[in-house]
């Protein structure tokens, strides 16, 4: 049986809840120069306005998104995403004077600390610019929270 | 505690377990000429050689395909993935002649019938090129089971 549809209200709160959930990954696709999707799971932390995440300097991830300027990040199981488009904020080199609260807040939500690894990491902050939450094909009227950065709820 | 890490062979096994899940969804990027990336949960199926998917004609997913000609699809929670790289092997509206075999093979897999809809789908063939799989980071290494569509394993 269907549940019932979420109010936008409530698809925000259970948004948010997915977006503050510690040690979790989220699949972020970027798209090169040339029209090829990359797809990865990622853990990632949210300070309240941006998603972080943490990746390989150089990676595909990396590249497509410096050269890009956005991604497209899903949460959740396939039956209850968020999905959020977002804008390129910021790069940030873990080990970069003045990131310390960045790497702290990120390392505490994600579970793992970049600057304890060996390889070359870097932060991206991204800015949703649009939010879109649904479970069943019942949801899928009123799925946008976030329209051109600005939360309808 | 990690497991210890899978062999190629097992891990191709429990690829193509997820590959033959029944209403299982796959998570489905696409990028447009212009470097934006889609990503979009998708019902699937797998018929040993090519992935399946039924799209609404038109959709953003449907355009990106027939204008870049491949998809990355990634299966599995984010912490036991399988990540295909495809490439568009052949489209059909799903209701045309001499492609019941094809929709029916859809539906006992997927569970619904893109026949049934009231809007206009098509199936896309996809054929996989590139396959990876992994759990946990001590399964980073030897995570490519499948290299220019010839398998490893």
């Amino acid at each position: 049986m269907t549940a019932r549809a979420r109010t936008g209200p409530q698809r925000k709160v259970d948004t948010f809840e997915k977006l503050a959930a510690v040690g979790a990954d989220t699949w972020v696709a970027t798209a090169s120069a040339t029209g090829g999707a990359h797809l990865v799971p990622l853990s990632y932390a949210w300070d309240g306005e941006c998603l972080v995440l943490a990746v390989v300097a150089g990676s595909v991830t990396d590249r497509n998104v410096r050269s890009s300027g956005r991604a497209r990040l899903g949460f959740g199981p396939t039956r209850d995403v968020a999905i959020v488009d977002a804008d390129l904020e910021g790069l940030l080199d873990v080990n970069d004077e003045g990131g310390e609260d960045t790497a702290r807040a990120y390392a505490d939500q994600a579970g793992w600390d970049p600057r304890r690894e060996p390889d070359s990491y870097v932060f991206i902050r991204f800015r949703p610019r649009r939010v879109q939450a649904w479970r069943e094909a019942n949801e899928l009227s009123g799925k946008v929270l976030m329209r051109d950065g600005e939360w309808l709820f």
